[in-house]
């Protein structure tokens, strides 16, 4: 769509010294001063005198990066997709906004979340057309990738809120293993399933981006230090070679659209003749009937998370938050103990799968982007990765009759992030051009 | 008491030769036959027969060790205390189990605990006074470490259930930060507030269990792997010379008894004398205030952890753990939520008063152990340490006019296990003989 650098390519090219972090960033400014008027994945953009300040030498010199509006940023103001933070900034950067900075890069701008990063959708259209929702929750930080504006977006997901927006848009998005990066700053809906992630447009961006990303300590809850990568600025990470890939089988295939399914089946095909081993593989119902506990643990930690906004902006607040608080707030302690001790032991039990398989392939989303822009789509592909912990990944496959992007899912063991990238790099190589 | 080698010694003896296994073994069944039929530390014990076969090369080559009747134990039942486990062998060793056998000890026997490690108290009677409490819940390892039968064995702290059996026995207590030891296998009281520790007779005994015992890998939930200790097998851990300590005053110090209060004044005088710098602390009242979440947690965990037992055997679980379950059943998931919000804040909070000390001196208990042995006495001031999860230890310190046991607590920073025991080192130099 564009020919605007990709993340790892920007930084070769300012590193030496061949492009200008000023060019990148005003060939950025421009992008979106042509495009966001249809567009709207930001909320809010710096300007360009703040632009031009917080270039800084760095790995992520110059670069561009889209902010979801759930993480706090002291230069501009952090809305949560609410009302209720209308032009409020923030006293401290996120955390990983302040790692952003130490590296060089730039914030560009805030983009559009839904509200809270749950339901109630925002402006943003769908960069492949302006008709169809570009997914979310993380719904401007996938569309100004896609649209060329950033190299690099930051989105969270708790059900689908990454891989589901990057599938409707044809990006690369990445939500690392559960506690892999830092959350510290980022409004929580859900502590024990949000995960802070990546939208780029390759495999190589998205390694780049973990690998300088990642937490450095596990001084936050349930944290944890992934192991540095090997990866190599001029050929990125490298791809693992006949990757050993299960075919997935969920309950929920039958909401496939047929197109979605011909993806599946003809990036299996290509898998299969590019040297990998496929092997269909199905869960036990213990894993999908996971999902509900999944669901009850959202409400209780969403009822948490919101009850100041519950009790003192209940008129501020969209249906869907207030639903979700009303049920939170019935569950007993017990249920929502035993619905983590389900969540824990269902963590552990789907590592057995990873010593046969390097990944498992599935949809992202039961196919393209729906049309409209009053509901961003069924996570129910993501939900069980997001609550599982595992990491994830989508790729853009192919294109739908339409026109809209239609992408791969890849989902690999937990803390084995690096493998996933190492298989993700694969894959990429064999999506027909 | 005895003469019986402490758990440094005895290895040392093993490995030079010195001293058989057999004959260290055949002392502490010796020292058990005379003894148990006033003390009722252990429910069960090996055969000689299985004491002989376990006998193993290793770094705990012959040590007999206690085991709190909590841990599972495939070759001893495992009743939790309870009549509902009467004569029940699990199939599988808790990990720390696994782990002292591979290293060559010998499961000498399993110890009495209180029902489910919780209020009800079993026969153990205190070393020092038959007529007294030995305290719980590890009521049989603190007495049997001070009986001189075994010179370590294992028990499990959710409030206070090592440092105050350890204190009105005489022993030292050691109860790790949180997640540092092996929890597997180990009936639950509260997962957020259970620690396992050790009882031993010395701070190098101590450092040495807890760097044999103390977790390898992160795997279980919220584990942690401390790093490994600079211990020598010659000299044990070093002192920490001229350390930092806070002299606490609690909002619970009007429970003291004189002769706790006069131990305390006494023992800050030694450590000035021997080169510590006392330095009078005073938490803010959040700190104290946040014991009403750590019962609020410890029901709704004690809920789940029971649940069964409640639902299927009611007539056999004691007033106490049914009056645990009927409250936790009652609270709600944002309740509980909350109250693991503020014990997370909570444990990040104390942490600021270790850059200026290196330890807080308190009490393990309000005095000597209660007459009589129907109440194991207040765990008041353990349970602070318990639920920020900090490690502590507690160390003899004199006798009363009565002849019991009066001990002193030490408390360090998370994680910072070893620093606390180079401080113990140092007090325990200090100690009137």
């Amino acid at each position: 769509m564009t020919t605007f650098p990709g993340l790892l390519e920007a930084c070769r090219l300012i590193k030496s010294g061949a492009l200008s972090p000023q060019t990148l960033l005003s060939r950025a400014s421009d992008r979106a001063d042509a495009i966001e008027p249809s567009l709207k994945a930001f909320v809010v953009r710096a300007t360009s005198a703040s632009i031009t300040q917080q270039v800084k030498p760095g790995p992520l010199c110059g670069i561009p990066v889209g902010v979801k509006d759930i993480i706090a940023t002291v230069d501009l103001p952090t809305t949560n997709g609410s009302p209720i933070y209308k032009g409020v900034t923030p006293e401290r950067d996120a955390s990983i906004i302040t790692r952003i900075r130490a590296l060089g890069g730039v914030i560009f701008g805030k983009t559009v979340t839904t509200e809270f990063a749950w339901r109630s959708p925002g402006p943003t259209t769908n960069p492949w057309s302006s008709e169809h929702t570009p997914g979310g929750s993380s719904s401007g930080s996938a569309a100004a990738v896609a649209a060329g504006i950033v190299p690099l977006a930051l989105g969270s997901q708790t059900q689908g809120s990454i891989i589901r927006p990057a599938a409707f848009c044809g990006v690369v998005g990445l939500k690392a293993s559960y506690g892999a990066t830092p959350k510290e700053g980022v409004h929580p809906l859900s502590g024990s399933l949000d995960h802070i992630g990546f939208f780029t447009r390759s495999v190589d961006d998205a390694a780049l981006a973990l690998s300088l990303l990642k937490n450095r300590d596990a001084i936050e809850d349930e944290s944890i230090v992934l192991d540095d990568f090997s990866f190599d600025v001029e050929s990125g990470v490298p791809a693992l070679p006949r990757p050993r890939i299960a075919l997935l089988s969920t309950p929920h295939d039958h909401l496939l659209s047929s197109e979605q399914s011909a993806v599946l089946a003809e990036c299996a095909e290509c898998l299969r003749s590019g040297g990998a081993t496929l092997e269909s593989l199905t869960l036990p119902d213990a894993f999908w009937a996971g999902l509900t506990n999944m669901n009850l643990i959202m409400e209780c930690e969403g009822a948490v998370a919101h009850k100041n906004h519950f009790e003192h902006h209940p008129n501020m607040l969209g249906e869907h938050i207030r639903d979700l608080v009303t049920k939170g707030r019935a569950h007993s302690a017990v249920a929502y103990i035993e619905a983590r001790d389900r969540q824990k032991a269902l963590r552990k039990a789907v590592a057995s799968y990873f010593s046969r398989f390097d990944a498992f392939l599935t949809a992202p989303a039961t196919g393209e982007a729906p049309k409209g822009l009053s509901w961003t789509g069924d996570p129910i592909f993501c939900a069980l990765w997001s609550f599982l912990g595992t990491p994830s990944i989508t790729l853009p496959f192919k294109r739908s009759s339409l026109g809209l992007p239609l992408g791969i899912q890849l989902v690999g063991n937990y803390r084995e992030d690096e493998k996933l990238l190492r298989v993700s790099k694969f894959v990429e190589s064999l999506v027909p051009q």
